[in-house]
């Protein structure tokens, strides 16, 4: 496209490569500008309360694939993902904006069927549809949101303050949505071979709900306020455990020990992973989009909120130089390596 | 795609139809939420100062061609038709945040491209790049921007306001973006006819600017505040002067008259509309993408502005029941049609 001499493919760098590269030169300008590129969503100072602002882009054939996607679903996730951002930064979502390309294939109908989905999300979350944009598109379904939230000043959490020995905690549990979505492509493929064939779907509910519709974690964010627990660090769980533990060490400039025994799985996962031949623990670090919530906490803050049933240490942040490694059962460390998908591949 | 009966193809409804239909049922539950769906930008409150947010995409194929469009360009307009939003709140741009969806076709240098005209647009109109989401992508290259700027309550202008008997004004000329794409297409069918030929575009550098790097109005901004002139409302002129008039009128319950012979149009663009054959004033009507204001002001406040030379009385705000109408050369009314682009026929 360029005349210039050399190509690099987008591949070489990687998706966080690639950012990295195209931000490394930004300077703020702003005195509003509070916190810019670099964690779950961006931070702006209004002198009292601050806003917190996120984006996220679905594109047909990468995020989501409409052969298995009910379009309400859709609209529903790409939607709570970006809230899932904003209490990630322990706010509260309050306005959202999207971006719409349409092709032709679609009728009112099916728009109106993405923004039931769009307004349950809202109703659900609390949060105003404020704007956005409809375009036509050639090439499929493209959905691009940004959600607004907020927060005082003192409540905001940032990935890059964790303390050496915080506990590293984990809600819920991982690597269902990414079996969900196995389980879904598995179906896709035997439909395309034997047409007519009804997908065998039902005993994995909790896999597809996942996968299909998931929550964010605002539950979560309401008992840490409640208990007056405020994280050291946090972050939301999109790329997979191993890519968003090194998002929160390395912008700590600290290192960290996890437990593989202690990372939380559910059975149904386990058990679709015995039948897919895969290694549950795999999905749990690598999968992605669980949307649950990664954080650090002191000991003693740990302490009061132990008890919840949800929140689940997983290991404690080390010096930098201890590195980043999971402690497999047999006590063994091994190198964490950011998995995330590198999609320019 | 759904399995209702009732499809309706969205040409039905047009763009404003569609837009107009899917936010029918919007209730705001955020005290925050000043002001929603159907301006320029939202308006978000925080107590002291507001916030402005407002978002465009644009999909190759539909607002871009890169046969003839340089990426820097691409990346500086896909920024300043955002920053052009904010401006037409009264608003300065301060922040935005970018959505990508990157096709296999390009490379590390390409989006370098589109970064550094994305960054040009920023230090010319001191605005932060504070965060956003890159995505590879099936189909094409895909940018989303969304904006934010601040004002206080009292400086932001919605469509809403317009007064009978105000002087309706517009900046700059209108048309010129539209030649210029007309321009663009000419050129690449003869290459496409003639490989090799060298594109004619030498003597009609003002209506190629106009459509690859328009530039927002802030000095007109600027200007109005240096008068101390709060227009009573105000929209950017993106669909064309005959939409965006009837936006201001219809949400301000009124009617307008606009001169024929006052519509600002540059000599370069009546050049080329006569090498096709085409009335420029219907590219100044309809053509759209020249991003300069339309606003109304009271009669004494336009006695201070007129001056300018960049700053076009073209009618006035009448009652709702004399409708719209553009009066011509010769004393005529026609009533004004939303010719705004429906890109789902």
């Amino acid at each position: 496209m360029t005349d210039k001499e050399k190509k690099t493919p987008i591949s070489e760098l990687g998706e966080f490569g690639l950012i990295d590269h195209l931000t490394r030169k930004i300077r703020i300008k702003n005195k509003s500008t509070k916190k810019g590129v670099g964690d779950d969503a961006a931070v702006i100072d209004h002198g009292k309360d601050q806003t917190v602002v996120t984006t996220d882009i679905l594109l047909e054939g990468i995020h989501f694939n409409l052969i298995y996607t009910p379009l309400k679903h859709l609209g529903y996730k790409a939607a709570v993902i970006n809230f899932s951002d904003i209490y990630a930064m322990n706010a509260d979502p309050t306005q959202m904006i999207i971006s719409l390309g349409i092709s032709g294939k679609f009728t009112v109908e099916d728009i109106d069927l993405i923004y039931e989905g769009i307004y349950l999300a809202c109703d659900n979350y609390g949060v105003d549809l404020v704007g956005g944009d409809t375009s036509s598109s050639l090439t499929g379904l493209t959905i691009s949101i940004a959600a607004i939230g907020h927060a005082s000043e003192k409540d905001i959490v940032f990935r890059d303050s964790a303390q050496i020995n915080d506990i590293i905690c984990v809600t819920g549990d991982l690597g269902a949505a990414y079996l969900g979505l196995q389980l879904l492509e598995r179906e896709k493929k035997i439909f395309a071979e034997i047409p007519g064939t009804q997908p065998d779907l039902g005993s994995y509910e909790y896999v597809l709900r996942r996968q299909l519709k998931p929550e964010p974690r605002a539950d979560v964010i309401k008992k840490l306020k409640e208990e007056k627990v405020r994280p050291s660090s946090m972050i939301d769980i999109s790329d997979g455990l191993s890519s968003d533990i090194l998002h929160i060490c390395k912008s700590s400039g600290l290192g960290c020990k996890i437990y593989h025994e202690k990372i939380p799985v559910d059975k149904e996962t386990e058990k679709l992973a015995g039948e897919f031949q895969l290694d549950p623990m795999t999905a749990a670090l690598n999968g992605g989009e669980d949307y649950e919530l990664l954080f650090t906490v002191p000991l003693d803050d740990f302490e009061k909120i132990k008890e919840t049933g949800f929140i689940h240490p997983i290991g404690h942040i080390t010096e930098k130089s201890q590195g980043c490694n999971l402690i497999t059962a047999d006590g063994i460390p091994v190198k964490i390596k950011a998995q995330g998908w590198n999609g320019f591949e």
